[in-house]
Formats: structure tokens, C-alpha cells, sequence
């Protein structure tokens, strides 16, 4: 049942992994439509989605789509995303972005609700959503910065195949089922669909998320260094990332090791900050085998975290492992938080 | 064909999966066999095993079965060489162990060939044939350490199922047949065969190898730490180690940050060193997407290492991704390696 009272919500790259998570997150959550438009590619117009009772035929996006849109949620890749975001602020809708077009452009805000949903306040027209593997993170590190001070972050990433889209999920199936059956697969689509060559990812692990930049980092790599300095306004937080594709379909992991401000701490002081933090499930009890893990935490909304333990070297070391639903928290879901904040917070105008 | 000029070879748990990969790599490496003992528990016992034109049947382990033995090749569990290790050496043989019985002993070398093969000299009976993880991490540290001096490593692993034996292999390939025809499957093996709990590692990824001990490290974890040390000779070094079990067969693979003595240090110095150092393959051409994985590094002799960049923040800081074969230089190769500089160095008596 649509809500007259509600907002008309646009989502662009419906018919995408992430796309479908984020009309599935809407539903879930009951978040106050009054329309719906689903936009897409020539190529996946016409296809016929449900939300709550009604089906929606998915139309072709132009301009002249986004026409007494309230709030567009864009999930389409980032040329898409160049093209068509300044169109619908232009007609008056508030972009979220859920792709890396915009996150770095100083004028846009790049928002973690739980972190800085006071950063909504500044926008002009657009807020970007942050890449998954950094939302995680943040979202983990944030209490423990405010609590205790953070200093250095190096993160090893454990990344699930749908970060790279439906296309992925559908490899590393077909994949696995050639493999266990010692079939012929030409992988094409990992690690990076547009780039020259392919690799196995069934039973394997790729080191490479995105393509690779100068420095000898990939563009992954670099999101999750810039993003969290950005979102959490520490320009001057050491960070470092290594980031790593594996044959897991959705739950994306990492490994993070932080150095904080104080050398006076104990697990349980962690423990006692991530237990009340919003959106932080803590999983950590070694001696029950109790831990995050992507197969658990697919389809729940929260962040969570076990595996805290204290350096045995540095005193202000800590090591954790973080684990969330990519496509969710990572994605759809935090897409919908920033839009459910900026209702919240009085700044959409219908 | 058996060389009457060789040695007579123990081969103690050779029906596992570690076993078999030291038979194998026996009879590729043309080892000097004059005759070859294949031992293993009760229940395998009776197993016959193809080396080079012969056919061997795997006998019951007894402490008689030592006599007249060189060396012993031991794989078959901590208790296992707890039992018979001693026995092999009262019968003059001398034992290499790839278990972790024996590695932390003082009066035990712990080697690794290209590393600290020198330290054969000092055996009393015993060498033990360091952790998987550990082999190939100090193989490629050490060239790095001799060349820069090397002041501390952070490591997250990517670990192979073989790595917890045959039995963890029929899971991952039974789970994974299962999850993708939809039917059930109750995990018995892993992460630890004895433990209370086990999870799905089929498309997903579990934080624990071995059981824990109280400062929340694991023993896989504490394993890394101090053989890396021991192997080293370097017991201030500053280790730290998070070790993950993937739906990965064969491979480890390793995320290494280290921090160096010199600040004065680029890539291409650590790579002038790597690619000049003994068992390392230096595989690392971003720009073509030339990086390790366990898919390419399976079967294969070497330690293959890529991925190296500089810190963004520490000058003497580098990040590196290290990959190899658990079951060749992780264990049975590495072993092996251990024989032969046995023989080299004029160490074993027929």
C-alpha cells in the first residue's frame, strides 16, 4: 500500500544487486512512499518488479523521469550517475548516490548516519552514499575514536562477489558448479568486468577490488583510505588497506588493527564502547567459538564485531574483525538511512 | 626405482593429506631412496600407495617400525609424533615433524632451508618443520630483514582448507555441492574437527584456525608469532597475526605489512631483493594484473609474492601479498627441503 502522506522515491539501477535490496529495504521498513519510479537502462526497461502490493513496470530513466521526485536513490554505476544526478536536482529531487561519482567532491556530503548525519545538513542536492567495505568500518571505528582516540587503521578486507554486482554472483556460481564438476568456465566478469583479463574466482582468492591506481593501490583501496578520513574528518588518520575478492556471494569481513590515543585499555573497555554503539552487534566470545562471519550476518542490518584483542607488541594496539551485510548496511541500507535522516532532520520539501 | 645408494625413508601418516604430498614430492624430486616405510594409525593401515614403479602397503605404525630408518618423515598429528618421535630416534633414525609438537622446544631447530638451514647443525634427534602460514611468511621476510632489517609485521591470512586435512577438503567440496543444490549439509570438520561448534566454510569465511587460547589469539595465531621469531632468530621483533580459513583448497594467502629500519627505502629496492632470493617468485605487475593466487600458486615449489606498495603514512612501512602451496613449501616440500640439507650438510649416517 503506497502512503499519500509519503515521499515520491526514484530508484535508479533498479533491476541491480543492489538496486533490488534497496526496494526490498524500503518495503521492510515502511518507509512513507507515495510513488514509486523505478529507472533503469534501456536494456532492463519494461522488466515488472513488486513492492508491497503493486507491480511497477521499470522504466528507461531520462531526464524528465525525475519530475516531482522527492528523493532519488541512484545505484547504477558512476557514469550513469554523472549523467542523470544533476538532472534530477536541477527538478527539485535530493540525490543519494550510491556509487563513487560524487563521495570525494568537497561540496558532498559522504554520510554514515550513526557517524555524521549532521554532515546532511550542508547538502546541495546530492549526498553520497560511502563505498560498503569503508561503512563497515567506520561505522565500528567511530565509537572507539570518540571513546578512546584513534590513530592508525590498517585493514585487510575479506570482500564477497556481489560488492561487483549481479553479474558476479552469477559467475561465481556457474563457476563453482563447473569446477566441482570438471567442466570447461572462461571466467569474464572478476576481477574488474571492464578490465583485459579474468580470473577464477571459485576457490580462489583475487587481490584486486576495482583497477589499480599509480601508488600501487587499487581505487578500492584508495576508497577506503580517503572515505574514512572524510566521513569521520580526520584528514590526518593514518590508513591503509589491502583489499581482497573471495568466493563468498554476500557478507563482506575485514581485519582491522587501529592504534588509539591511549595505552591504558583493555579489551573489555572496547567491548563496554561497541556494545552500546547504534548499528554494532558485538559477536566476541572466543571461548563459546562466537564471531562474526559473512554466512551469519547475511540479510541482518547491523555491523558486527568480535575477534577484539590487544596487540601483544603496542599497548595502544587492538585487533578486530568486522563483518556485514554488503548489500545492506554496506549498500541499500544505509542508502535508506541517509534518506529516512533527511526526512527526520526536516530536509525534504515535497 | 629404489637407489641402493640412498636412504631408508619413514613416511609416518602417509595416507593423509600431507602424506600423500610427501610421497609425490619424493619421487619428483628424485629423492635417494634405498627403501621407503609407509606407517600411518591402524584404521589406515593396509592402504597400498603407488612410488615410482613400486606398490607399497601402508603398515601400522609400531615403535619396531624405525629400525634401521635414516629419516623420518612425521605428519601425522601432534600426538602422534608425541608417541613416536623419541622411539625413531632411540633407533637411530632422525626425525623431521610437521606438526607443532615439537616446535616451540629449545633443544628442537625449527627450519626453514632458505632461512636458518645452519641451525641442523645443533639437532639432537628432532627437527621440526615449522607451521604452513609461518614457512612461507619468513621465506620471503628474510631477504627482506637481511637486506633493510626488519622491525615489525602485521599479518591477516587467507587459509586453504587443506591446510585441516583430507577430511576438511570432502567437506568443503560436499557443503559447497550441497548449498549450490540446495540441500543440507551439517558441518562436522571445520574450523576445528575436535571442537564443540562447526560452521559452513562453503561461500563464507571463519576467523578461527585452531582453538584459542586466553589472551583471545588463536593458536594458528600465536603459531605465526613465535615461529616467525624463532625461525628469525629475531625475539624482539613485533609480530601480530589474524588467521581466517577460506572456501579455498589449496593455497594460503598472506596480507603482510612490515615496518623496516630504513625510511630511505622504495618498491623497487624490496623488489631488487625478492627477486634475487632463493624459493621466491616475485609476481607483481599491477599494471598488466599480474598479482599471486592460490588458483596459479597451487602445485607449485615456490613462494610467490606481489601486491608490494608503500605505506601512504610510514616511510619504512610496505604492504605485501604472499602466496603458496600449503601442502608443497608449506609442508611437504619444505620437509623434504629439510632432508636434503641433512644429506647436504653430511648430517645423516646409514
Amino acid at each position: 500500500m503506497l502512503n499519500k502522506q509519503g515521499f515520491h522515491i526514484a530508484v535508479m539501477g533498479a533491476t541491480g544487486a543492489v538496486g533490488q535490496q534497496i526496494i526490498q529495504t524500503l518495503e521492510k521498513r515502511n518507509f512513507p512512499i507515495s510513488q514509486l519510479t523505478l529507472l533503469s537502462s534501456a536494456r532492463s526497461a519494461g522488466t515488472k518488479l513488486k513492492f508491497k502490493d503493486e507491480t511497477i513496470t521499470v522504466q528507461e530513466a531520462v531526464p524528465e523521469s525525475f519530475e516531482g521526485v522527492d528523493i532519488a536513490l541512484f545505484s547504477a554505476g558512476g557514469s550513469i550517475s554523472q549523467k542523470f544526478a544533476s538532472e534530477a536536482v536541477q527538478r527539485g529531487a535530493i540525490v543519494v548516490d550510491n556509487t563513487s561519482a560524487f563521495r570525494m567532491d568537497p561540496e558532498v556530503p559522504l554520510v554514515v548516519p550513526e557517524v555524521n548525519e549532521h554532515k546532511l545538513k550542508e547538502h546541495k542536492g546530492i549526498i553520497a552514499n560511502p563505498n560498503c567495505s569503508t561503512i563497515q568500518m567506520v561505522a565500528a571505528l567511530e565509537p572507539i575514536q570518540k571513546a578512546f582516540g584513534l590513530k592508525k587503521v590498517i585493514v585487510s578486507t575479506y570482500q564477497a562477489v556481489s560488492g561487483a554486482g549481479a553479474e558476479a554472483i552469477q559467475e561465481l556460481n556457474d563457476e563453482t558448479n563447473a569446477i566441482l564438476n570438471n567442466q570447461e568456465y572462461k571466467p569474464a566478469v572478476l576481477p574488474v568486468a571492464s578490465g583485459e583479463k579474468h580470473y577464477q574466482i571459485a576457490f580462489n582468492a583475487i587481490p584486486q577490488i576495482d583497477t589499480f591506481t599509480d601508488n600501487g593501490f587499487t581505487f578500492e583501496e584508495m576508497k577506503m583510505i580517503n572515505e574514512t578520513k572524510k566521513i569521520m574528518e580526520m584528514p590526518e588518520l593514518k590508513v591503509a588497506a589491502t583489499c581482497v575478492r573471495l568466493p563468498v556471494e554476500t557478507g563482506h569481513s575485514e581485519s582491522v588493527y587501529v592504534e588509539l590515543d591511549r595505552e591504558d585499555l583493555k579489551v573489555q573497555d572496547l567491548w563496554a564502547v561497541l556494545s552500546e554503539a547504534p548499528g554494532i552487534t558485538l559477536q566476541d566470545q572466543p571461548e563459546e567459538q562466537i564471531y562474526p562471519m559473512p554466512a551469519t550476518a547475511v540479510g541482518k542490518d547491523d555491523v558486527f564485531v568480535g575477534r577484539v584483542r590487544q596487540d601483544l607488541d603496542e599497548k595502544s594496539g587492538f585487533h578486530m574483525w568486522i563483518v556485514s551485510d554488503n548489500l545492506l548496511k554496506g549498500a541499500a541500507l544505509n542508502t535508506i538511512q541517509i534518506a529516512e535522516s533527511l526526512i527526520k532532520l526536516g530536509l525534504v520539501t515535497k
